[in-house]
């Protein structure tokens, strides 16, 4: 709710019982100080309201955060996460949060992904939802080619790539505006996605795992090619 | 249940539906050689043995897979992963899955961190736990102690150190031999916890969230590592 209410217009309406108010005065004056409607309610009508198994007492009706891609993309934009049909709602918030982290322009989700307005995407992007722009990419050619009309470097993350990620930064091969495709967590990306991608990158496997999880995989990647960003 | 069978004498007992074993062929006739029971069932039987909501046809009973530090550490090992008080089960298994991945010699358990037998952390390891050497280590001052006499230099991931983890590695400081400790998802390394280890070391957050999830993190801190030991 915190993160919420730093994005202009964003919250509609807030539930909250009297013993949360009391716990978090700082939010509680931004909540009265607010354009909305503070409701007070009880722990039983607040815990209808929130999903979770222990709510934190504060609910905010929010609007909508996503915007086109043309839109959210500023003219020094260098980082773009773009998840393509991430299903699993823990991954895409943990996903969302890791761009945040990394210091990423936006984050595109394409093709069959998840809602992200679920509220276990919501709870597992940990305010991160309302930091960095989000676009709701249509099918994946579409979103693809608005990226290059950016002039983003399509990068597919392949763990099967012959490229990897730490041989391109010691190189200091990647782009300077790149755009990572991660797929979905059981399959990875189709060929007719990777087809539409400019570059294949593998996050090396030392051990024995087959394969790393979608959000840890994000985080190697998008940290490294940050990293070797800023290091121009 | 396939990654299990790979350590010997893990498996003491299979439960299987015809249909797992019609699907799953090479594994039905390892199943079969098998010096254990391999008792066939229907499927609620199956679902009842199963934590997943759907399970996937074949259950194995297994003995324990941890051992003592001393002997779960190789001679040249160079890189460890230390969960201090990491409760939730994904993390945990998230954690293993990813250690394993980036070339880990252990994972250790320290402090009040959660049971690495419990089902969600077996099924989000992803066959990882059987990959690589599990430490349940007692208290916190006993696995650092271990980890010292066998030396390793102990670094703890803290989101406000002022060295961080790019920083380190490009000026290839990174010890040969390290152990990583990663904190609880909720309050990161007390200060107790923290004193114990030999250096902190920061992932940068560039962006506008508070903090990685504990996986994502351990991913960053792993590679990198990785990276830094591998190019020498």
């Amino acid at each position: 709710v915190r993160e919420a209410l730093g994005v202009a217009g964003c919250v509609h309406q807030v539930f909250a019982t009297p013993n949360a108010l009391r716990r978090h005065e700082d939010l509680a004056s931004q909540l009265r100080a607010g354009s909305f409607s503070l409701s007070l309610c009880d722990d039983a009508a607040l815990a209808s309201l929130a999903a979770s198994v222990s709510p934190q007492g504060i609910v905010a009706v929010c609007g909508f955060l996503d915007r086109a891609l043309a839109d959210a993309l500023v003219d020094d934009a260098k980082l773009v996460a773009v998840a393509a049909h991430v299903r699993d709602p823990g991954n895409l918030g943990a996903l969302i949060r890791c761009a945040d982290a990394a210091g990423a322009d936006a984050v595109v989700l394409a093709g069959s992904s998840v809602d992200p307005y679920n509220d276990k995407v919501v709870r597992a992007s940990v305010g991160s939802l309302f930091h960095l722009p989000l676009v709701l990419g249509t099918a994946m050619a579409a979103t693809l080619d608005a990226l290059h009309a950016k002039q983003f470097n399509v990068v597919a993350a392949v763990g099967s790539a012959p490229e990897t990620i730490d041989q391109v930064a010691a190189a200091d091969a990647i782009g300077d505006r790149v755009a990572w495709v991660f797929g979905n967590e059981a399959w990875g990306l189709g060929a007719a996605d990777r087809a539409l991608c400019d570059r294949e990158i593998a996050v090396p496997i030392y051990g024995r795992a087959e394969s790393l999880n979608v959000a840890t995989a994000a985080a190697v990647c998008l940290y490294t090619t940050a990293w070797a960003q800023r290091r121009r």
